[in-house]
């Protein structure tokens, strides 16, 4: 016999997600566009589930849904160029956060193109390029680990963050 | 023959680390001071390096230097409170960053004593308590995932971050 989901235990479910994703809201996060380019396609994505992990070796980690558009060519091409917001640039994460075609988000943004590695995004703070040596699933999401393998460092002083469903800067 | 270390790749690796710690100084991120309390004794952290991963089931992931002087308690427990700092609380930080005495930096805060949890921190933006439910040892550090059981949210409206090497407030 298939089991079946309770009533209770799936209301109970949607409460806590629901309690979560208003409390995550209160969790103030710099924003990021983590771009990727390869055999598996050129892909892009906003992020703000990013963080440093170690200098030893320098690597970052970034929690990508496996349901999102760019999860398929970023796992296949297994880099990534993630690229930190400065202040001002929150149309780029809009349009990188939204349901816009993969193509359009490419377009509308100047892009330092640079061979063999993922687009780096003009203006950005800084745009790290990374390998992904190590990936664990969590529930509906991947966190990526990405061990760093060049830093265009643009000294922008300044961060855009996402706080309370809205963006500031910093 | 043992595997020496020649000089010069140690000194890139130096030069990775440096050009990487300043690049990080500029991802701005949310202060959290991280407790404990159970069998392996009770402990806190200030950490950063905390993000949501996924909403089935709530779970956030915290970075922990496996040097730390709470390592040894927060796992072992594997169980913890994440308390995310409001505007103003920059000195709970600097006492659970720092090296000062796990008894002290307990004494000087005010805290909300639960049987059976780690202490929530007063005036905290929000506690969640969690079970460590996995772990995944990158370099210097462990990636900690929290599953949430119990969320207290205070309504703060307002965020400690750390960017630039200083304390900012939202």
């Amino acid at each position: 016999m298939p089991t079946e989901l309770s009533p209770a235990p799936l209301a109970e479910a949607i409460t806590a997600q629901h309690t979560f994703r208003n409390a995550m809201a209160q969790l103030a996060a710099a924003v990021h566009v983590v771009t990727t380019d390869g055999r598996g396609g050129k892909a892009g994505f906003a992020a703000s589930a990013v963080c440093s992990v170690t200098d030893s070796p320098p690597t970052l980690l970034v929690c990508l849904n496996r349901g999102s558009s760019a999860w398929q060519a970023t796992t296949e091409n297994a880099r990534v160029c993630i690229n930190t917001l400065s202040a001002g640039q929150q149309a780029v994460s809009a349009l990188f956060g939204g349901k816009t075609a993969m193509t359009e988000r490419f377009a509308g943004v100047e892009w330092l193109e640079r061979a063999g590695k993922a687009p780096a995004l003009a203006g950005a703070a800084m745009s790290i390029d990374c390998r992904i040596v190590n990936a664990t699933t969590v529930g509906s999401h991947d966190v990526l680990f990405c061990e760093v393998d060049e830093i265009i460092d643009n000294q922008a002083g300044s961060s855009l963050l996402y706080f309370n469903r809205q963006y500031h800067s910093l």
